[in-house]
């Protein structure tokens, strides 16, 4: 008997809105467009120290950027934020128009688990997904083939039954890398980058999905 | 008989100057502090590529990004002026330092060993290095241990024997994490942040290496 499919969401920026960062460093006194490379490092060091074998934390990664270019007290009020963050507005008619269909639901995360149960838990969401994933538990960070290897397993089904959604094309492309299928979630209207693998999916928000899955 | 040690620069920031890159996000009528999120997520988009078993060359990573900020032509003018930058002033005085006390020298580059051997020639500094050595040759990017190892090979030294000189903590901490020994180059006086491995020396130029090897 074939597994049921499980769409796999990615956490930051895919379900949270980082605009509240924007917001964070402003009232940090900072420059609000600091939030743009100050996240893309975030993502270059975490990368980097995975490919190096290290098993970073992804608080820690983002709390030595921000110490580079914050006071001490401005950088845990914006890391404070980034546990706090705002769901995009597609997320919520999104995640319920899948749930009502009987679709699984499930997150896998560079950060930590208790970031997307929060944020979920205060959106009224929590109850619809039956795993939040982290890649603490796994060897590695997405978008190490490993990590969505982990997912799988943990999910009980193959690589080729989860569909990643992402923001991100280096998850799409990770993903699909390591056989499993990819929705692309472009809400700017951006142009997919072809240094990376093509999504099988590319919708405008996630309340688009449900008509694919 | 032991093999005399050398040392191996990393290329783009630590040799090269990213200033000129600023200037041609400007004269390509854009915000010159888009260079730093560009290059972050340059950076960023080629791990990623890596940690997903994938072999990117540097140049179709730094296009795709500059194509989704700049217009084609523009683009282009950048990557034309990625390939043509400036030493940094401390460059050949350490490296003529270095090279008279017959220090080995050589270059290891997420990039193509032609920007590093068109920068050094303009420089008039091509022939005081051994090898112009290039992840395109090698199993994967910095900082996967098999790209320092790939250098090690290439040189007939034990990584042991290597001296990594880098200003990304990430390179730095990849070649410790590889068995080299490592420099970091600081010249903005940044603090060295706490989630990488400690570099072996820290300078504030190349022309402080050479007291040290």
């Amino acid at each position: 008997m074939p597994s049921r499919p499980v769409v796999l969401f990615d956490v930051n920026e895919t379900l949270t809105d980082l605009g509240g960062i924007r917001e964070a460093f402003a009232a940090a006194g900072a420059d609000p467009t600091s939030a743009v490379p100050w996240f893309a490092g975030v993502l270059r060091d975490g990368f980097a120290l995975t490919l190096a074998g290290r098993r970073p934390r992804f608080g820690d990664v983002a709390r030595a950027g921000l110490r580079g270019i914050l006071p001490p007290d401005a950088a845990e009020s914006v890391l404070d934020r980034f546990s706090n963050l705002d769901l995009h507005h597609d997320v919520e008619p999104g995640v319920r128009a899948l749930a009502s269909r009987g679709v699984r639901l499930a997150t896998l995360s560079n950060g930590a688990a208790s970031v997307a149960d929060g944020v979920l838990t205060r959106a009224g969401l929590r109850s619809l997904f039956e795993a939040l994933l982290s890649v603490d538990d796994a060897p590695a960070w997405k978008p190490d083939p490993r990590s969505y290897r982990y997912a799988a397993t943990s999910l009980g089904v193959a690589p080729a039954d989860l569909v990643l959604v992402a923001v991100h094309p280096w998850d799409v492309d990770g993903a699909r890398a390591a056989g499993l299928r990819a929705a692309w979630v472009n809400r700017s209207g951006a142009e997919y980058p072809g240094v990376f693998a093509a999504p099988d999916h590319t919708v405008n928000g996630i309340e688009e999905l449900a008509d694919l899955v």
